[in-house]
């Protein structure tokens, strides 16, 4: 994913830049079935970091998302 | 996805437009086989944005649609 | 997909706009494994819009498409 | 997929076009885990179209391609 | 995926050349549903090659991430 | 994918040439589950060739590929 590809004008990418910003808990499902959760720590233009409760990181491939949502 | 990829003259990216501005309730199939139904709040090249019933907002990945289709 | 992508001359392109003009029967199947079958009524670079003998449109995403065959 | 992509220098390139003047039957293992089987008719930068034994065509969309092999 | 893709000021291109030089174990989940485990070698733009405990190779491709965490 | 990804100065580009020169054996799995094992005869931007033991040819499509390791 080219780095032009990284708009912060987007309502997207503002979205997750907010997400970041509150601290918002959100849940992620990916390609794979899987759903995960936590506070995003950072994005880029190919992926998101995340941290559990436990301050476990994890770092998704925006490719593999289908789709997420803030929780509570 | 390049922000030249949002070509508001294709006819799939005002089918969307046109949705928004009807609020109309619309079915998204995802690649991960998940269904998820709503009334579309915005769109950009990369994400679509719906709410459902009870407000909650689910930001759906472009390149995880399947296919979608108004209800009713 | 940029919409450099959509050339007309390539058979691909001609041959769903001749399944348009003929009004054709036309199953599409999609990595997810679900059969969609009507009329194609339009596409366009991302998007291949159908309808079904209830007149219900659907808008499949060409990213999800596996293949698809003319019917009959 | 943009028309650049379409370069018959390449081999996987000339390996389709010499399937398509042999008249060769040929397994498509597509990502959706069907397997097609037919003769190659043509293809361009998105799509190659088959027949099978009934002369019923085919059009596979390249990105649901996982491999290829001619047969016997 | 274009060579310039491989821009190393990105957090996650980042993550992993740090992960590299701190020889961590790293947990990859794939699109497959595999979770293959390693140390990262080395990665380019489109690949990362771990080593298990017995110094197996894998090259695995970008395009099939869905997340990885260091684990421990 | 564009003729300008096949930057053979990368390292998974040169160790796939490589595995070529060696005549090594070589498994790939695939986004599809598929194990696929054999040689590898050449690669381009978009495929590798592999020949099993019976000198049966598959052209694996790239984009397909989770990841490989080497044998033995």
């Amino acid at each position: 994913m080219a780095i032009t590809d990284f708009d912060t004008s987007l309502p997207s990418i503002r979205q997750v830049q907010n997400l970041i910003k509150q601290a918002a808990v959100v849940e992620f499902k990916l390609v794979t079935g899987d759903l995960l959760t936590g506070k995003v720590l950072w994005q880029d233009p190919g992926c998101v970091c995340i941290a559990d409760e436990n301050n476990q990181q994890t770092t998704i491939w925006k490719q593999a998302i289908a789709y997420f949502k803030p929780k509570g």
